[in-house]
């Protein structure tokens, strides 16, 4: 069977997905976009043979050719669409964040456990990393004995010089490892606290880069990320677990190693796009086969909430300097299953 | 476009084939197979929605819904199949070997330039991992100068204990190696030795592991092979590139490290598919990609014919303990644009 | 000039001081030895050609066949010996910590600075492993720009389960720290914050083991650093400068790496001896060298003097479960040139 | 006790070797020097206390003062100052080569032999690395299993544009990994064949570099042997012994890893004196120490002249362009315990 996507918003990363679906993935077809930019709508439906382009994301997700939908438009407008495609019954992958606010998370949270099916996966793609699959092979596979701590570094070479502020830090960078450290640990969030260390010359001036950000797990796991979005040299994602008895980290992930002029040498990652698009592609397949057998997989809404949860913690801790705990409501048993 | 493949041959790289077109590639479907074995060819068909099963590969390369045939049948019967598909104007994509026999090959080549159109790729699926990848790209960027010598060594844990010869060694593990060299280099391999180390006990009594096959190519670059096919450890495949200025090696591919017991480690695969896994899915795909384009990608008959010769030549090397120049017809133009 | 030592306490350190001066090191010679048990001094003098043992500290430090004092006794003591010397007018080697309260620390600061001339050396050796080394020297080349965090880790396999407390994990572990990052980033440390993570069920039930300490120094450099002292798989110091533009790491120590059962690896050292034994010779050899030129190196009277106050601060966060800042006198000129 | 030692020729690595003695090392007094170059001679005496100038090798052998004796003058000069010191029963420390011919190594230990007595240790100081003794000890413990090959790569930044000849990668460069093989594995060389790669434009033009040398181990061991000369990337040691079930190799030496500029990299030795210094510190005080208690220790007389016979062997095979096998006399028991 072959899965029918509708793709509301059609941006960079929308028609990142729909190239994924179409040139890269088995087992679906993009059917059916829609756009804020409805001349960008009819551009990208142009390019897909017999997509058809709606008016609006709610008569896209109506529409009885579209099995599944893909959330990819701006963040603000998430909560609506989910909510359409669960009325629908339709499953539906939406993009990180599930909503931007913990009420409308909420809202959302209520909607799927009324549906009384689970229908909402949200695009964390680093649990679907080799590489943190292996370390948290090592971690499951007691390894290293119990986890108690967690070293997370999390580097950009760049952010843009106008409008990325130090809050979206915590909502765009950090927010991956949020959802990483609850996967990781099976458990939640239950603090956050944020460092600022020197400041760095390479960003813009009312950027505090780089933040240290202390999460505590419920079993007293302490994790520390730290996040330098302007390091200049690569996308360089680091994680160590330590263990009782022992430690797992990612590995540098260069192909080749060059030796040359006095040293020896591997590449870092340039970017995102390179780092990770393994594991987007895997994500998405996983919710391909999942949409098409009629289960469900990966992160669910109670993922998607619990992430936007320690983020405003971590936001509060930011803005007060202070250890501030997170609270949260109580994991509905439908989400045990993750 | 969808491609519609047939595929000759459903044993089990035949399978995993289909199972590659099937659930993780893009833009294909397996409409018809055949095998030897009739039942086995009617299970997997079941396995797929409506696919069909032919009596022979002949009949399933003249069915007009098959747009391209895959050959994964033993190997001896290849050269009829891409002989009728070049004749059916049909793309082929082969499994290695090319053919069993030079003037098998040779008749392939001869056909094919008689066609007037390049129709047959041959599966050597190392070009399409990014670690030999990120090598090429060193050498051919200038980073290492030009190159002088290369290193490789191809250790398999080990190989049945009975039937797998010390001239299979040559036809089924160098064979990797002659293809890669060729593609690494831009040239032709001209000479061959083969020399034999101390024995390993591993391995059944008349085999002679391992051997160090060492091939010359046009422009004098030197390589050694080291062939070590019961080494236990793992699945590891190595390769270093010297040049006048410097190296470039495959790194190391394990995806955690781990610390522990007094040591720091990766894993090294423990066997071909989980090594090149991702090669195998580049390579069909862009094998799919080029058929649906009317294009064509990949190594191609003409890789396949030189890989026989030197194999060939290499198995002579073998048997006499002596130098053994390769000698190979010339170049068809046909064949300069690979 | 051959250097004649006299050293002050002959426990397991001031042993292996006197190996390495007598069998490693040149250009010295043990002349005198002391300790609190005068038949261990006995012994140890009885190994040693023409070594008298004196009845006290301050004999020994008096004799005028002794160049230069080395004091490995007990902490307690260390302020007596140092003291002594500097009225003798003789150069010191103080093991770490150079006394034990911070008013200890500034009647030696006081002393030596009214005695002209600088004749004390604390005993940091990591200031003088290769691999510190090499990061300070990436760090002040400017390779990875200003520097804005340090990540460390100090991770030993064990320590004794009676009589190791939780607050020797500040003065006996994080010390190292504490005196190499004042020395890594040429300034002070300014406050200190101590966190409690998740507790190792492999220490003693009253060690609060691992700990984080988090170290300010003067510039806003913020420094973690993992203190896990029963983690079994062996002694593993770690430690990455990020700067604005690129980071600094300690590589790993490995002399050789061995590929086997399903992995590669390289050994991870057993104890601080092995590795950091390097580290105390070119220490001694330093010091001596320095002694026999009439010159002065290495850690100074204030150096101690800093992770004393430093230490006292750390163990005030520990207590108090908040960040605690480091208050310490001016930085006489006298030391300036360290 | 101070062994005294008289150093015959004080060219750059004579002075070293009395840089070593004088400040590095313990248990030794250099009190005695002689050159071709008196004045030279003169000079260094005149930097050592109390060093006297001897007009001849001959007489500083003789000198009563002198314990032991430092070889280090011209090759061709090597057999006249060995005989001296075993005809005056004196310990020998004698800096590659032994002797310029099979014949006057072999006069060497006749004499040796005759004199009943262990005296001349030969300088191959690469036993004494840190990495090579990791490899070694992986092998002997069994943790590959049976050696069955080695490949090495012996790689120079450069070497002299004028008067280095193709020969002299021989008799100067392989020369090292000859005496390694044979203590890496106990056994002896039998049968040596040089291989001509692409030529290097880097070198001279009657340079033909690199080779690549093979030796053939009594067991059956094969070893391979890269030379590069002029790669400029550094000095690069490179060996990994395959086992029947694993592999041992030398860890890169990098002592500090740093992240800039889009890679990860650590250093390559600049030169051999970066790569090896502490060998030879160690190498030279093995030898002080056991002169002290009358003992013997390191690569003896024999090894000098078996590294010998191979070299000449592998000079035999460069030229004839075949394989050469390896003649030598048989090893006299008086050397069975090396």
């Amino acid at each position: 069977m072959t899965v029918r996507v509708g793709v509301i918003g059609v941006g960079m990363i929308g028609q990142d997905h729909i190239r994924r679906l179409t040139h890269v993935l088995s087992g679906s077809q993009v059917v059916a976009v829609t756009d804020v930019d409805p001349t960008r709508a009819q551009e990208v439906a142009d390019g897909l043979q017999g997509a058809r382009v709606h008016a609006t994301g709610q008569e896209l997700i109506r529409d009885d050719d579209v099995d599944a939908v893909l959330v990819a438009s701006w963040g603000a407008t998430h909560e609506e669409y989910v909510l359409a495609a669960i009325e629908a019954g339709k499953p539906v992958f939406c993009e990180k964040p599930l909503a931007t606010t913990e009420e409308a998370c909420q809202r959302i949270l209520d909607a799927e456990v009324a549906s009384g099916r689970r229908l909402v996966m949200v695009g964390f793609m680093r649990r679907y990393d080799a590489s943190y699959q292996g370390v948290k092979s090592a971690v499951d596979d007691g390894a290293i004995g119990t986890p108690l701590l967690m070293h997370c570094a999390h580097r950009n070479p760049s952010v843009p010089p106008y409008g990325f502020t130090t809050e979206m830090m915590i909502t765009d960078s950090a927010i991956h490892e949020i959802d990483l450290v609850r996967w990781m640990f099976g458990e939640e969030v239950v603090a956050a606290t944020v460092l600022k260390p020197r400041r760095s010359s390479k960003g813009s001036d009312d950027l505090h880069d780089p933040l240290i950000v202390l999460l505590e797990m419920g079993s007293g796991v302490l994790v520390d990320v730290e996040l330098s979005l302007n390091i200049g040299y690569g996308y360089d994602i680091r994680g160590e677990v330590v263990g009782e008895s022992g430690t797992a980290s990612l590995a540098e992930t260069a192909a080749a190693m060059v030796k040359s002029d006095g040293r020896f040498s591997g590449g870092v990652p340039a970017d995102w796009r390179e780092r990770f698009i393994r594991a987007y592609d895997v994500e998405l397949q996983d919710w391909i086969d999942a949409v098409a057998t009629g289960g469900f997989t990966g992160p669910s809404a109670w993922d998607g909430y619990a992430a936007a949860v320690v983020s405003d913690a971590c936001l509060e801790a930011l803005r007060t300097g202070t250890r501030t705990v997170v609270s949260q409501r109580e994991r509905p048993d439908f989400y045990t299953k993750s």
